[in-house]
């Protein structure tokens, strides 16, 4: 299996690149508009053919890049089956795996951070990998203040779905604001100062009122834009257009992904 | 394959059991004489032969279980060759790989911690694994200021021969003193104040030189106790002594481990 965890600068969100050597095919978790170029070039690169993109949510702080992916490379676009979106070619859910090749992805219903978050476990190396989404960050998760968040749930996706993996999952999560790309659960059992060391759940949903964060520079347009699937709304403000206004590519990309003339 | 990261809390030492599922062989990286009946416990609930024990270095913090853990289950020692250890059945070096069924691990010849220092790098998963020994911890590196560290050499051990692995390698050190599991290169080149962010060999070395460490508690019967893989030499000190004067196991333990009449 090809493995790459990318970063995204502005919103520092965590994309996940999963392929399938023996197929070629590959699924981008959680890719963001503003790396279409990044994202095309690396499965140029390493000979993929990019077969998904597979939300975890509806982001609030970044657009997704699915739409984008889609129009040059022709993927598939899977999101939570909850989140019932037109846009979208394939509903995911608990209880049905998500499988590309030998990559087996185990949806995991998870809402807290919005309604309908789902993470996904990869078992099939030596120690269960979490994709948490916004669920579980390290030392950290997402915040429960807007959208449909509600720290209640939040608390039990996490304590109770999270927490009863192995010891040893490794956590990937969607964000870190501090340079760090890792965690396992028990290792978040053991530090998560919001949801760690048999923290009640009335101490984390007190944690969580008392955060006091800003609004989200990006909600107003994300939201809307990722019920389409990353397709650009009008409301964009200017200074974060820029990717929205991507059309062209550089020649040798133009070339790799360039799909007309094609019916 | 199988994977445990065991914990032991006197020594804040990590020891590393990898198994062949499809040989039943394990190998155990870095044990600890302290948790010589929780080892011998867990190969047993898994079902596992202990083929190997396997040492990065020899160790001043603690003692070694290898030897008390061949006395049990008949299994081999694997140094670094370069030890020169007459109790050792197998030198390691780098170049030649450790074979274990399907686990093929990868010495590497890091000297600064200590001049013998070898970690061992895993290839066969969706990303690569390194165990680092002390050459390189979290946001942090093993001490160079007794038996034959060396600064310089430390450095140019983690900055040449680790950082050029790739950044998606996961680092598992042999110890964490806050409850940290792991982390990867691109982690350590970001953040650990030591070594991350391209400091110098200059600054390293003035890092390390101003350490003030305390005197290692362990350090005057560790190491001759580890040069004898682990044989208890006479002055450990009456708190330490506890483990080395195990010889009876509980009776179902016992049961499972008697090697005696077998010849």
């Amino acid at each position: 299996m090809i493995f790459r965890q990318l970063f995204e600068k502005d919103s520092s969100t965590y994309t996940y690149l999963l392929a399938c050597e023996a197929t070629g095919q590959a699924v981008l978790i959680d890719p963001v508009i503003d790396t279409l170029e990044r994202d095309l070039r690396i499965l140029q690169d390493l000979g993929l053919s990019l077969a998904y993109t597979l939300e975890t949510h509806i982001h609030a702080d970044h657009l997704t890049g699915s739409k984008k992916l889609q129009a040059f490379t022709g993927c598939k676009i899977a999101v939570p089956a909850l989140d019932n979106l037109p846009c979208a070619d394939l509903g995911v859910q608990e209880g049905i795996p998500f499988q590309l090749g030998q990559i087996v992805l185990h949806p995991l219903f998870t809402p807290g951070h919005t309604s309908t978050h789902h993470a996904y476990l990869l078992d099939n190396g030596m120690q269960p990998v979490l994709f948490s989404g916004d669920a579980l960050l390290i030392e950290a998760c997402g915040r429960t203040d807007f959208q449909s968040g509600d720290a209640h749930a939040l608390y039990r996706s996490v304590t109770e779905k999270f927490f009863s993996l192995p010891d040893e999952t490794l956590v990937y999560p969607a964000h870190d604001y501090e340079g760090r790309q890792l965690t396992t659960i028990r290792q978040e059992k053991n530090r998560n100062p919001r949801l760690g060391n048999d923290k009640t759940e009335a101490e984390f949903v007190a944690i969580m009122q008392g955060l006091k964060l800003p609004y989200p520079r990006k909600i107003d347009f994300a939201v809307p834009g990722n019920q389409l699937c990353g397709q650009c709304p009008e409301n964009v403000p200017e200074q974060y257009r820029g990717p929205c206004d991507v059309v062209e590519l550089p020649a040798d990309l133009r070339r790799a992904y360039w799909l007309g003339d094609q019916g």
